[in-house]
């Protein structure tokens, strides 16, 4: 009856040993690779701020209907990256994080065991095995289905708002009047009083206009962009080093 | 009479050169951000790739229901990664080329400019400058809210399809049966047939159990993901040096 005992005992916490194993080691995982995804999310972040600039310093030059219809894109565009921003921030707290707390909570199970399978009579200890498996499971199914619907929460809560904000986005855009606009610059043409207008052209242009393509957006040379996904054996190789050259432009 | 129409005609020409200019600039300009931001769209759906092949390795160690739920969220994940894919290219060939070929355009009109000037006389010139800079004016505008149009319905179209997909995927993590699962896993722990069990159960993760937490995804070292929105001063640093470990775990 104890050896019985303690075969089961012994098997229970192989199996209990093996159970923390496999969660360690896929928890571990889940929670890197989660962890690179909101890094990425907050890179796309980063860029689309760029973008924001950018358009708001292009929109300075131009003619008062595209220019109202591309400051008004790019506030758009903004209030996006503060939801993409609540995103990256809310992903990170109810995904990242609970992950990585199990390896607290792996390292007391484990601790539990080995304690419980030293110090106890066989009888107990197998009991008390069998309530902490038991305990463990059941917090982990409810844990991983917790994690899972809170990620696909957080990510439908920012895909709405993106429809939302693009949707009022592009009614406005299709809005700039085209032909008020072409009018407004003929009008700058022509003489007599041509240099006057001319001025009033100017002063909406930034000034001194230098010439500052990129190889890599200057038609002919047809360099390619690096977009295509990642093969099985490349994808440990996550570097960016397709990014040498950015626009520091000021938002004005 | 003569010196009139010369000194409009330079004036014409040098607004016209200016407009060219400023076009050159900012769209040269727009077209690198936007493949930038194209490329950080094209890791974001690498990362998800990753991720697809981690639920997918750890859903195999699991007990049915659970396995069944996560995988069933990994191929739902994956077919929105589909859509990223065709996302990315559709940005790329509405977004970026228009923007890019904009190089070729603009070098067209420098030449027509400059050809005008150096070859004609001072009336015909004129009326041609004008006519050269009122096509290039009215094309550009068109193009650029065709440009932007373009790049709102494509981002629209994805995020529509993500919440379809998300949809769908939250209602299929609740009802995975935590109950079931407890009680299958249970089965296999107790006596009397309890090896053959285990052997089940064992059957059901991967061996050998090895322990890869990385020290990121370990609780207690309370390393900070650097997710933050990058400052003003930070916005040509666009190294991504945070991701030195990838999971290179296979899709089973």
């Amino acid at each position: 009856m104890l050896r019985r005992n303690v075969e089961s005992r012994d098997a229970q916490t192989r199996q209990m040993q093996d159970a923390v194993s496999n969660v360690e080691k896929h928890f571990g995982e889940l929670c890197q690779v989660f962890a690179g995804y909101v890094r990425k999310k907050a890179r796309l972040r980063d860029k689309a701020d760029l973008l924001v600039n950018e358009i708001n310093a292009y929109a300075s030059t131009e003619t008062p209907n595209l220019k109202h219809g591309l400051k008004n894109f790019a506030e758009e565009f903004a209030k996006l990256q503060d939801y993409r921003q609540a995103e990256v921030e809310r992903l990170e707290a109810k995904v990242v994080e609970p992950l990585k707390t199990y390896g607290t909570i792996v390292k007391m199970k484990r601790a539990e065991t080995e304690l419980q399978r030293a110090t106890m009579d066989a009888t107990r200890t197998s009991r008390h095995l069998e309530e902490t498996i038991d305990n463990f499971e059941k917090q982990k199914i409810k844990d991983i289905k917790n994690i899972f619907s809170e990620f696909i929460t957080i990510e439908m809560l920012f895909h709405g708002k993106a429809l939302e904000v693009y949707t009022a986005a592009y009614q406005n855009m299709q809005k700039i009047d085209e032909e008020e606009d072409l009018e407004i610059f003929r009008s700058s043409l022509y003489p007599p009083d041509y240099s006057t207008r001319l001025d009033i052209v100017r002063a909406n242009s930034k000034s001194p206009l230098q010439r500052s393509l990129s190889a890599k957006c200057i038609s002919g040379t047809a360099q390619q962009i690096p977009t295509s996904r990642i093969r099985k054996d490349q994808q440990d190789d996550d570097e960016e080093d397709d990014d040498e050259l950015e626009v520091t432009e000021e938002e004005n």
